[in-house]
């Protein structure tokens, strides 16, 4: 949720004529995505996001983002539409940065969801399995286990600073995670961050998807397994089984479970806990001089690697 | 530049019950405002500016700001125009924090103007300058030379750390300019921080000025000497003079100046200077633990009072 670059009124009138979408009648940055800087830009014709792709982001992974959105798009699938230039290119450069602009969506993340919108978020996240599944390019998932271990590994020896026992717990799991780790599930491309923030209602109904920055090709139940952990559990850290019984029901409606992905289910919710603390332990321990984002506090998933650790029946988030 | 305050969507929808405005279809935090936290709400009426006021804000100050914005906005001049709850009131209170919706301004401030612009950015300044004199409610500057003093002292000691002589410069300046500073000159409500990001042109023309969250009683020739430091220097921070006789004139067109203001113009174009290197260099020498804005770099500012320190006549500036 920051602005790292700015861009002057002169260069953004520059880089609009290589479009065809008029010209711009306003220009904010917005408080949105953590690796890139976001601009809603409103021109003549409509309102857009325009992204800078900031230093953390591998330019390599660019065309995937780009064509997944476009390919999601154009199958119907409510989610930003890359616009193209008039050379027919979707990735330009501006202030420096490989930069893109793509369509606005309407809507507002929910922050305390009823089980209608779990069911909703289900039900669209198997939609975007599904869409997904023939997309020619791939990318390989950075954040699967053997992702973690480092990040787990880096953090261990100031972990209880965040919290007593911290450190006992990550090693613990990662060692148990890895070994039980499935080889093979049924795989798509996935979202790779399908929280409350990334999903869009309006007038009741879900809207549509956007940040598609972690997307990757890796097993679909794992993607639920991480919107179970984003929609359900309360501000108590105590977990709402009505909330995950109705996302995954949702889910299943669009597109039913095999078999080995509800036995892996326990150890999927659990890893795509570990995943996040791993990730937000990190980001907190390690903030760098002149951070303009607040870390995410990495205890909401110690919470939740500690609930799922116990549970470890598929029975407990609503699967038969 | 931040957004310090996270509304969630419930919070949200239940504040715009309050209003007469339609319900939120999109609602995003923008990088805008140093002091306060600013969100674009799009509703199925129309766009708006939501502002949180944080905690550098005294809240003593804020009927100021709201009465000032509907004062210009009933007079023609384009401003932001608070939008009043269905219990008549202008400020509320939401995520703990007090609340103003203002209608949204379309326009894009420029980055590197053209003397055109500048004509334009001081007729707009001097007909804010006549449309606010009647104001009934008033507010002290603030960062007055009295204002400014504890400043300079606070931060003389590390001053050279930012650059050479840099203490010397500020504390022989605070000296003269104390010294020399009007006792009187005809006033109004000024803008006190019309900068190029606060004035907006679209289609060729300039469609508004924003915010007022500096304004206060002082004087007017004072608010243009703020101008032309903001509006009149190149980005190698040379003085263009062809830009600030083209804001000037622009200002006398509307509102000629009195003998007394263009005898005075020398010291307040230093004294400008000097209020905006105290307060950048104060921020860049103190910057917050887990600050979300970047502090404005000083220097632009010493090098600006160097040259008013050389000047030191009107007709250096335009003004005969």
């Amino acid at each position: 949720m920051a602005v790292y670059t700015q861009i002057s009124s002169e260069a953004l009138d520059a880089h609009l004529k290589r479009y065809d979408i008029g010209h711009a009648v306003s220009f904010k940055g917005i408080a949105e995505g953590v690796e890139n800087s976001n601009y809603l830009l409103n021109t003549n014709q409509a309102p857009y996001i325009l992204t800078l792709y900031e230093k953390r982001v591998n330019k390599e992974d660019l065309p995937f983002f780009i064509q997944l959105m476009e390919h999601l798009h154009n199958k119907g699938f409510a989610c930003p539409q890359p616009v193209r230039m008039k050379n027919g290119e979707a990735l330009g450069e501006l202030s420096g940065r490989p930069a893109a602009i793509v369509s606005f969506l309407e809507g507002i993340g929910v922050d305390h969801p009823i089980a209608d919108q779990c069911r909703m978020a289900g039900e669209t996240m198997a939609r975007l399995h599904l869409a997904a599944g023939d997309l020619v390019i791939k990318r390989k998932n950075a954040l699967d286990p053997a992702g973690w271990r480092p990040l787990v590994e880096a953090n261990t020896a100031r972990a209880d600073e965040v919290e007593p026992e911290l450190a006992k717990l990550i090693s613990e799991q990662m060692n148990e995670i890895e070994k039980s780790w499935p080889t093979y599930l049924p795989s798509s491309v996935i979202h790779g961050d399908f929280f409350k923030d990334n999903v869009f209602f309006l007038e009741g109904k879900l809207s549509g998807v956007i940040d598609f920055y972690f997307a990757c090709n890796d097993f679909m139940a794992y993607d639920l397994a991480i919107a179970i952990n984003a929609w359900c559990f309360r501000d108590d850290l105590t977990f709402d089984s009505e909330l995950s019984a109705a996302l995954i029901a949702g889910y299943q409606s669009v597109r039913a479970l095999e078999q080995k992905e509800v036995d892996a289910f326990p150890i999927l919710v659990r890893g795509a806990a570990l995943r996040f603390l791993a990730t937000r332990l990190n980001d907190w321990l390690n903030v760098p001089q002149g951070a303009l984002v607040i870390p995410h506090n990495p205890k909401p998933y110690s919470a939740r690697l500690r609930f799922h650790a116990g549970a470890n029946d598929a029975a407990s988030y609503g699967l038969t």
